[in-house]
């Protein structure tokens, strides 16, 4: 990151990254040797070309580093250029100074990054190196990302340590490091951990003063979800417009698998479109509808199942080592789950693949969907059985599940008479999401990794020494120069080795991982006061974590802009609405004896529920939209802006005598006049031209002399004229009465 | 109309508007001569200051007819400034050509219009002669209008009542006369009523196939409602940008009665903009929650009383005057409504002056939101309650209304136990709703109008005669000349006291008609299954018929700018979710015998119901802007058109030497850098520049010889490097076997 070398520690050897932009890893451990060099040479030939730097050293195993820089003018006038296609594609409105040859600054290391990135990965005729990790030609190239700032990043990691709240400074950092993507996500979870101290103050008080299932606590659980969603909504646009990415969607390069049908080139703008029809790209995303089906039958029975099974065990089964059994059901859903999702995965990646997105944001967009629709069914289902099957009709379905008996075979079994639904088995088990669940979940995600991370790099580290070790005998001593690290390069190389190896980091699960917690929040949280409360600590700790591991546990992220969480805002909204129904029925079925709930006056609940939901999304969208409309004001002024700098320049040069120059070509007004008559013009006789043509700017009356005479008819002024009339016409009015008087 | 001068039959005396681009009266009748004359004067005086060309006539009784021309070559430059504005407001894409003394010719008659409705009516700062009638200063001016195009529109009369399908062409002439707000409203019945056709035969298949109250033909009209919502949106933003309005709203000028809190100057356009704070507003908008609530009681309890006394007259009263009291309820309660409607109406004005909006357009917005809402109680209240009360509880609630036998009085009553509910008055009441209820109207909005209008116009010659009589005697014969129409003026000047006396169009009024009569059909639809085919023969008739009107009953409006035919479309989107609703209860309750419909299945239908509607919704607005994206992608194109238009010029221009120019300032880079270490920059010693200033696109390592090295360290090239490392390490790896052969 030469950009930042100006700050810090230069002195600090192990973070320097040497200059050093990208990095790939080509690893030939399944090709034969001839291939393997081949490719290499092609792929160094291909980088070179590109106008990149390239260096090489060998990888852990059969694996090497590619090492790439950009030299700086080429880079600077890849930045020039980039804001050039943004200043087109209406992202940012002000022209970026210079012409094709400027070189620009970049203003932060994303921006830089993001250039080399497109150095290294749009096709040639961009421009680019062409290099698509682990796809096609480059599938062997199983690597493909820039280095981690090592000193910003634990700099900030130590700070945020230190400080309770994020600022907007701070966003600003992580965007400056990771791209607007990963910015939203921080953006996102910051928001959200702020928006939860009103529920957590209000869960407190409920906890000490109004117990679970309190209807005001309940209410103001679902108005705080659609406040928070509309807010957000807002605060997303408004971030877009800060960072300067509101659509920047529309930019993006044709990802290398779209196939097109026809090729389109805009009259006005002269730009060639890669058109797909959208009505074809939406049938084939109705497949959704069934892909959804099977993911809720495949994961629902397998759910079903286990729930089954377990309540089986623990309630019914009274029989010898019902201790170890009690774990079977739970043991086999782990070990099941990992295959059905993989499976659903595979499906909905070919189903995505199918749909044939212009970009990688859409793909990854409809991709993100169809996860968020298998995490929705795993992460809820097992709660909403429990909520609203287990615990009011238990009673009458777990006697059922004895088959055991009925098949003849005679277990120890609990009685039936005895058996009794345990009514806080739901509540525990929101107590367990919220509090449990949510630190076995930072585990799982964070230190887990983190721990196997480290010991493989041991382990390959280990073997890579054995090796060594028994090379040395076989080849020249240049070579063996090559197999050794320079001393001074050795914990550089180690550190690159070891980000080579690491996970690609996946911004789009954190923030479904966000969403699903919001959504047991908002489907569950009446049940337990102080969910939000657990949440509230869980995002403090869990927003550190996540970015220990983002700078730690996975290669950096090539900066990907976005203007937005994608498509999980669309969840959230979904969420809400759910929350809303489920906060109703929860609290309608749990308050009272359960016995005494009937199913009409929960259905008016709900149906009561649902329409004061509709009305209060719509009232909150419209207050805060006209409250917070600050950033599309100024949005709307810079565009203005922008035009108005254009008319002045277009003025300025047609001031100017001898520039011909590219102005505006006007259109011809007069033949795309709307005629008023319809489709009956009145053909003016050939030769002659049309009384319009001929005098278009004349205000000599035309038509007929009846005009002029009308125009200049009165011989007095016509102030003079009117006041006459006024005395006239008043006086006959007033005349009336005296006339008749005098007649009288 | 001179753009259309060149047109159609000059010859025809009384269709020729003498060049008359406006024309205002004045009225003097109420006050006394003095203050005429002097207001008068200074009329006149406003309005050749702004540079119009003033004629003055006569009108009828004590009023005058101001004609005004705005001379050709200032409403040239106006139309072009008009553009000008249009573009630096982003709703035309193409800078017009020219400087500031260009003057363009008008593409139709409606943007000439405009511009001559702004030189009349703008403030004098903004160049206008700030004529605003029936307000203020103006009070007396009581009508402010152009001329009707007579030509033009008895054309389009004749031509339409030969068609039956308005075309594309028909729309846009609408537009080139009357401007996009009226245009809007024809495009919107237009489209409706072709929509209209399906759902008409259906209802002829489900009239001869299925019988009232079938759920097929039910769901098929939810479906459509929803639909034809859904597409009316795109189609609306489709001809918004075909007619060059899209966002329309951001540049009308402020209303003389905004007030507001602090005057803006945005830093980066330079504009000034006169702010009221949005949160202020909304919470005044709340008020709209009391008001809907009392109109709703204050109309709904007089239809209820209606309503009840008209069911104990007809159902329970068995005494004399049966015959006459039947109709007594229905008269008491239509002259009361006007009473109550217009209390309401004047309500509603002064909460929507309250509100204070910036534009003309937001007020009239928020004044057709409120009259949505007494109409919508008026409308559907009385079909409301005999369908879900009436019908279904009358048995149960209409002996109670027998309150006079109960007081004591004994008249002559039907026996209880003779009581049967007609369960058949709701399907009559919707076959009056969609067949004679909509004659009636026609002839109550279109003809019995015109006839008045037509007579009241005979009888004010009529007087002016007798006047003109008495009056010759009295005055010079200068002023007798003023007083008697010129001959060859004498059909014109009658035409033109006729419009001013005419009423003014509201094109708000015909729109809420539509909705009322879609609502008709979403809500109570599904009991006669004609009801789609009677409307579509009404709308035929109701499209000509309100042309009509437009042409020949009301004044001509002055030709506004819109971009979506406004509040109507929350409507249509609040009428078809009332609609699936409402359908859903009428096939739950009428389709078996009432008397076995269970509360709770009627909730369950009504709830599965909406979360179908919901989901209907979101799948089809999806759909339908994926499939009809063309007319935002030709927005784009054009947006990407100007920019790269400005790019070329900005370097035409920097190419071109000695030409310092107007060019986009660029913005310092270094200093907005963002610093990635957060709060704490380094600061660079005082004096010494950093390394970073000093040598910003300097490709010579930085840093550390230790970079220099790593990039130049290997002493052959990189590609020989990487492929002797190739061989090495597969050597290395294929060696441990042949290694290990060789030991054995």
């Amino acid at each position: 990151m030469s950009w930042l070398a100006g700050y810090g520690k230069l002195d600090d050897e192990e973070n320097d990254n040497l200059g050093v932009d990208w990095v790939l890893q080509y690893e030939f451990g399944d090709i034969d040797q001839a291939q393997a060099i081949t490719e290499f040479r092609t792929l160094v030939r291909d980088l070179t070309e590109a106008g990149l730097r390239v260096q090489v050293r060998h990888g852990h195993g059969s694996s090497l580093l590619v090492f790439l820089r950009v030299p700086r003018d080429q880079l600077g006038r890849m930045v020039h250029q980039s804001r050039v296609k943004d200043f087109l594609f209406g992202i940012i409105h002000t022209l970026p100074d210079g012409d094709e040859n400027t070189t620009a600054d970049s203003e932060s290391p994303s921006e830089e990054l993001r250039s080399v990135y497109h150095a290294v990965s749009w096709s040639k005729e961009l421009g680019g190196a062409g290099i698509t990790p682990n796809h096609g030609k480059w599938k062997n190239v199983t690597a493909s990302f820039p280095l981690h700032d090592q000193d910003a990043c634990s700099q900030l990691l130590r700070q945020w340590s230190r400080k309770t709240n994020l600022t907007i400074k701070d966003l600003d950092t992580i965007r400056a490091l990771f791209g607007e993507k990963v910015a939203f996500y921080y953006a996102f979870i910051h928001c959200y951990s702020l928006f939860l101290i009103v529920p957590a103050v209000l869960g407190i008080i409920g906890w000490l003063y109004l117990g679970p299932y309190s209807i005001v606590y309940g209410s103001a659980l679902c108005i705080w979800c659609v406040v928070f969603v509309e807010y957000w909504k807002i605060r997303e646009h408004d971030l877009a417009v800060r960072w300067n990415v509101k659509g920047v969607g529309v930019l993006k390069v044709n990802r290398a698998q779209y196939q097109w049908e026809k090729e389109v080139r805009d009259p006005v703008s002269g730009q060639v479109m890669k058109v797909f029809p959208g009505w074809k790209q939406f049938s084939r995303q109705l497949l959704l509808i069934p892909f959804a089906s099977m993911a809720a039958i495949a994961l629902g029975s397998l759910i079903v199942v286990t729930f089954a099974s377990e309540v089986f065990i623990s309630e019914v089964y009274n029989g010898k080592l019902k201790g170890y059994l009690e774990f079977v059901p739970t043991i086999l859903f782990s070990l099941s789950l990992p295959a059905i999702t993989s499976f659903l995965t595979s499906l909905a990646t070919r189903l995505t693949k199918y749909e044939n997105y212009r970009t990688q944001d859409l793909y990854d967009l409809a991709q993100t969907q169809k996860s968020f629709i298998m995490n929705f069914i795993t992460s809820f289902l097992p709660t909403i059985l429990t909520a609203y099957i287990y615990v009011p009709f238990g009673k009458q379905i777990v006697p059922h599940l004895d088959l055991l008996r009925r098949s003849g075979l005679n277990f120890d079994m609990a009685s039936h008479a005895e058996f009794e639904v345990d009514t806080s088995r739901f509540q525990q088990e929101v107590i367990y999401l919220s509090m449990t669940a949510q630190v076995l979940g930072f585990g799982e995600e964070i230190v887990i990794p983190y721990v196997k991370h480290v010991l493989w790099q041991k382990w390959r580290d280990y073997r890579d020494r054995q090796h060594g070790l028994t090379r040395q005998r076989s080849f020249s001593t240049a070579t063996d120069l090559l197999l050794i690290d320079p001393p001074d390069e050795g914990k550089f190389l180690k550190r690159v080795r070891s980000e080579a190896d690491a996970d690609e980091y996946k911004v789009e699960d954190d923030i479904l991982e966000m969403c699903v917690q919001f959504g047991y929040l908002a489907l569950f949280g009446v049940a337990w006061p102080l969910v939000p409360l657990g949440f509230l600590l869980n995002n403090w700790l869990e927003l550190r974590g996540d970015f220990f591991k983002l700078t730690l546990e996975c290669q950096r992220p090539p900066p990907i802009r976005a203007d937005s969480i994608g498509p999980c805002l669309l969840g959230l909204d979904v969420l809400s609405w759910l929350g809303t129904l489920s906060t109703a029925a929860i609290v309608h079925i749990y308050r009272g004896p359960m016995a005494e709930v009937k199913l009409s006056s929960l259905l008016l609940t709900l149906f009561v529920a649902e329409q004061a939901y509709l009305i209060l999304r719509f009232t909150v969208s419209t207050a805060l939209q006209k409250i917070f409309n600050g950033s599309s004001r100024r949005e709307e002024a810079q565009r203005y802006a922008l035009r108005k700098n254009f008319l002045e320049a277009s003025h300025t040069q047609s001031g100017s005598p001898g520039s011909p120059g590219s102005r505006v070509r006007q259109r011809v007004r007069f033949h795309e006049r709307v005629n008023v008559y319809g489709s009956e013009p009145t053909p003016s006789p050939d030769g002659s031209p049309s009384p319009e043509t001929e005098k278009p700017h004349d205000d000599v009356l035309r038509g007929s002399d009846r005009e002029a005479e009308f125009w200049n008819g009165l011989s007095c002024d016509t102030s003079d004229a009117g006041v006459k009339m006024i005395r006239a016409l008043s006086a006959s009015k007033v005349g009336d009465e005296p006339k008749s008087t005098k007649e009288a």
